[in-house]
């Protein structure tokens, strides 16, 4: 049976991205996008015109769709997961900002109403495997670094990828500590310290945003690398999702959660 | 409480790695060694003077031991975990050279005396978790080649773990076809092939033996890669199957399915 | 003294990157531009209003700029730099397709007209760096072997550059001969083979064009990598072309030979 | 003609390496040893019975030999280097800890004395040629990083391969000012920094010693990497510089500098 499919930020980049997704799929129909900006027919956005197109969230009625794919903005997301929720649409939420007490207050709702959904801050496949793997490599391997390179023009470092792996990592590794008697001739060349794991920030024109895991043990190494060349590959992603939703009974924040 | 340790093999250079490892754990101790080749005091073999020296098996009781490590060689493994088996003793068994047929054999001789133990080719937890990695992230990215690099005197190719990953990643990866269409302007370049897999081995001097497994995705890549520098490498592996043994209750092929 | 620069070719997509790399530069001015299909005034691609456009070569008069940039199609390339030095105008070519018979005549016509030029079939400051260091490396390093990564839409195997670095560390290395007793139990993973330099073609989505040469030696390795994400790359090099112009007194075949 | 060779430190790990690498070479022929701790007859060395050992060095007569290969100590090397030059034998040298002053007037001696000679802290030809190339590239890429891995036991960091590397590229580059306006949100992430290269220490078990210099351009990167797996490794830089102490007429500071 085909999904029906409502894309809320349909006309932005990672809209226009969905688009061409969904479209790509058997089993899933767009049936609706929703953007505050709609200056143009359904077929100038790459969708069929039956499609419909809402400028406002309360205009959507309840149940119009199965899923609801929201790339909008900080300010509107909260608002969208909770209208799509109350309207028992499922949510796959791709965009930033919520916060915690948000995530839990919309967790609540999903409940409530029976709907399960999805809240990923990445959807990039590699990068999310490679946080997972590299949890569970740290059962076995507790010394570890990690080094991330972005273009030059990326100013804050360490990228928000590296940290989440050195949380997920701090969380299952077992209690450890590595050389506390080191000395640094030049100050910081051992890099930054996030609960005993050394991060490395490298920042270079040419690179565009590239994540390594390195693992030591006695005789041996083991080394995770994802490179994301492009926003692209959040679609790899947002297919996964697409074909895990239904089996989703609560609102699951992580994509690492439904693999 | 603490376990009783048998190792067999103890006078080779993998039982003398055992033998320093066990005694630097603090909850398993070791009472025994078996070797056809014993020639001094136990203290030369890094053992205190009231482990039990056996130079033929059959001279070991009946749960004389927990646990039986062996490192020995193909002739001698099939008969050597038979008898711990029959005798009670759950075996650890990182020698080579088992048949199908003889692991067949082993494991239901280890149902029927209802004692569990490991049998593992491969004790280096990189390469284990490489694989294991690798399986799983074949679900994601079907499309994916493998390298290995060994130091040039490694004649045959390609490497045991390069064909094992690929054996597990074809279990696993979704039906795939890549560039059928593809030319070779100079032949091979394209490497060997396992079921669609493309498997390229290096050979040059300097290297000892490493295994990179590269998975592609639209606008994203995700590479796994572990080094072997030094068989000391292995006790990692048998310092995991030392504290898992006890959760066993069969016979388990493969240090991967007690992670 | 400022330097004049014709741009042959200025309407393609090299062409208009060349077009802002010189106007960013502070010693170069364009003062021209060929092309067949002119259909705008030259602000509409991003030239001021006194730069000359041709739409064909024999309009531009001797001497009219000091440098001419080539970034045409094969079929006029030939005749665009043979014109551009009986001009007096020192050509810097980035087009492909001349034979090595018209490069002999071109070499003839420039010594004769007593200019220099260059011509260059790839200006990737990474590869061409890369491809000068292995051919000395190979010196002091006879055991290598060469991997290059592209996208899976590059149907050909291996890449231009992979094959033009086996052929320049094949002038350099001494005799020698690897492993020749090796057995492939997996057909072809030892890859292609040019005079005993083995080459591994790696073909995966989301790569653009990598390659990656390997050494060994007793106890250690040396790698060379470089990573082509975007052919804006060429600018660099066409950046250094332009700076060396000036020294050249001959027709130089490559940008690793102005280094 | 075959070259004479003595080896000061032939008792010593690395004089022991030296004696094998010389006895492999149809070139040159062991004639004498000099150790302090001299106990057994030549052959326990891996000498034949020809050479003469010496305890002391003023035994050595003048123009023993036509080559001093020094791997001794800090407090012997300079008189070592001394004598050599004075006798009329050409030293290669790869005892660390002469001081600047040393090596000025170590260069005096050989200046006077008419006779050349090698003095290299780093023997490791991947080393040697890392650090080459990384300052050649520098001219073209001033965007650059440098990460080195150690094994856990090395305590102090950066290691010195790093940091002279780091001395070489700051020589080469034009003057360059990388992103002024980062901001750390974890501390030291953005690691150490010489003259505005970025220098980052990985120390885990398992690594041996290495080295990776990571350049960045619009569209590309370059990469070199240097792995140490062995002190072995050092031969291969010995016997380069056995082949080309003939042809030096100066006392010669680092290998690089004789390629």
């Amino acid at each position: 049976m085909t999904k029906k499919v409502l894309i809320a930020g349909f006309t932005g980049a990672m809209g226009q991205k969905v688009i061409k997704l969904v479209n790509s799929l058997d089993d899933f129909e767009i049936v609706g996008g929703l953007s505050p900006e709609i200056k143009y027919e359904p077929k100038e956005y790459g969708l069929s015109n039956e499609v419909k197109l809402f400028n406002q969230r309360d205009a959507i009625p309840d149940q119009f769709a199965d899923i609801w794919i929201d790339f909008t903005t900080p300010s509107a997301v909260y608002e969208n997961v909770k209208y799509a929720l109350t309207h028992h649409i499922a949510p796959i939420v791709g965009t930033t900002g919520l916060t915690d007490r948000q995530e839990d207050e919309l967790s609540l709702i999903s409940k409530k109403e029976k709907i399960g959904g999805l809240i990923a801050p990445n959807f990039g496949m590699s990068a999310v495997l490679l946080m997972k793997f590299a949890k569970e490599a740290a059962k076995y391997f507790p010394d570890v670094e990690i080094i991330e390179m972005h273009h030059a023009d990326k100013k804050d470092a360490p990228s928000g990828t590296a940290l989440a792996t050195a949380k997920m990592i701090a969380q299952n590794r077992p209690p450890h500590q590595s050389a506390p008697d080191e000395v640094e001739t030049l100050s910081n060349v051992r890099g930054g310290d996030y609960q005993g794991i050394k991060i490395h920030s490298i920042r270079l024109p040419g690179y565009v945003a590239h994540e390594q895991v390195m693992f030591g043990g006695t005789g041996e190494a083991l080394t995770l690398r994802q490179d994301s060349f492009d926003r692209q590959s959040f679609m790899n992603g947002v297919k996964v999702a697409l074909e895990k939703i239904d089996t989703l009974h609560e609102l699951v924040i992580g994509l690492e959660n439904i693999l």
